[in-house]
C-alpha cells in the first residue's frame, strides 16, 4: 500500500472543506447533508468519513479555515514593533479590508457562508456551541488589540477591555450584512463613517 | 353577512403575522408554507389569502411590525425639541435598548427572525429585495441623526452623512449577533466599549 503523505491529507482534507463550502452556498447549511458533501467532493464515502465523522465536523473545518487567516492577520497587527500607538479605527480598517480579500477568493464568499452559520445556529445547538466558540475566540483578539491600545494611549485604560472588543468586534457583522443586503459599503465609507463619529 | 370592521381587519392581519412569526421561529423561512402559516393561524385557508397572497408578503409584514416601532423611536429622537444638541451614541444606546424591548415582547425574539431573513435573502431574491429595501429605509433614519448631529456640532460637517449612517447602522447587527450568538452583551457594556473607542 502507498504511504499516504501529510501532503496528501492536507489537499484532500481541503478538497472536502472546499466541497462543503460550495454545498452550502447553493443550498444553506439546513439543507446540506453528508451525502451532498461527498458527491461534491468526488470522493469515496469512507475516504471523507475518514477526515470527518459529521456535518458538524465538517462545518466547523470551514469556520476554523476562514477565522485562521483572521488570526495571522491579528497576529500581524499585535507583533507591529513600530513605535506608533495603536488606532483601533485603523485595525478595524484592516480587517474590513482583509474580509473582502477572503470574500473574494475563488471557491465561493466565506462571509455569506458566515450569514447561513448565524441562522442555522439558531435552531441547532451543536452549530451554536461552534458558533459560540469561534467568534469568543475572534472577540478576544479584539480584547488584545484594546489592551494593546489601552496601554499605548490611545483608548482609555479605565473602561473593561472586553466591552471595547463587543463594540469593535461588533463593526464586522454590521459591515458583512451592508455589504450583502444592500451593496454600497466599503471599508474605506465604513470607516469615514466611524471615524466622523470618533472625531 | 356582518360587516367586517376595520378593527377586526387590524386583530386577522395581526393573527396571521404572528402566526408566521412563530412557524418562522420554530423551522426557518426555508422551510414554513403557506399551509404551515394557514394551520398556525387556526383561519381557513380562504381568509389568510384575503390578507397576503404568498409568503413573501407575510415575511414583508413581519419586517413592516418590527421597524414601524423603529420609526416611532426614530420620530421620537429627532423630534426631541431640548436645547442638547444630539449625541449619536445616546441615540444608538436607545436604539439598542428599544431592540431589547423589541425582542423581549411575547410571541417570540425578531432579532432571531432578522437573522434567519439575512440568511434567506441570500438564496431568495424576493426576500432580498424586501431587505434591502427595509434596511436602506432603517439606514436612512441613522442619515437623518447624523445630519441632525452635524447642525448641532456633535459630528464632523464635511463627512458623507451616507457614510456615518452606515456605521451607525452596523452597530446594531453586531449587537444582534452578539447577543444571540455569544449571549454577553448589554445595551451598557456594549456603549460603554463604544464610548472609550470614541473618547
Amino acid at each position: 500500500m502507498p504511504k499516504v503523505t501529510e501532503e496528501h491529507r492536507v489537499a484532500r482534507r481541503a478538497q472536502i472543506v472546499a466541497a462543503a463550502r460550495s454545498c452550502v452556498l447553493e443550498q444553506g447549511f439546513h439543507k446540506t447533508t453528508m451525502a451532498d458533501v461527498i458527491a461534491a467532493s468526488r470522493l469515496s464515502a469512507g475516504a471523507v468519513y475518514g477526515y470527518f465523522k459529521s456535518k458538524e465536523e465538517i462545518i466547523g473545518a470551514i469556520a476554523e479555515d476562514a477565522l485562521s487567516n483572521v488570526d495571522e492577520l491579528f497576529e500581524s497587527i499585535l507583533d507591529d514593533d513600530t513605535s506608533e500607538p495603536l488606532q483601533p479605527v485603523a485595525v478595524l480598517e484592516r480587517v474590513l479590508h482583509h474580509i473582502i480579500v477572503i470574500a473574494e477568493r475563488p471557491g465561493g464568499d466565506v462571509t455569506r457562508i458566515a450569514l447561513q452559520a448565524w441562522a442555522e445556529a439558531l435552531r441547532n445547538p451543536a452549530m451554536l456551541e461552534i458558533a459560540g466558540d469561534k467568534y469568543r475566540r475572534l472577540r478576544s483578539r479584539f480584547a488584545e488589540v484594546a489592551r494593546r491600545a489601552q496601554a499605548d494611549g490611545t483608548i482609555d485604560a479605565a473602561v473593561d477591555p472586553d466591552h471595547i472588543a463587543q463594540a469593535l468586534f461588533g463593526f464586522v457583522p454590521g459591515f458583512m450584512v451592508q455589504r450583502l443586503l444592500i451593496g454600497d459599503v466599503t471599508p474605506e465609507s465604513y470607516t469615514a463613517g466611524l471615524r466622523a463619529i470618533l472625531r
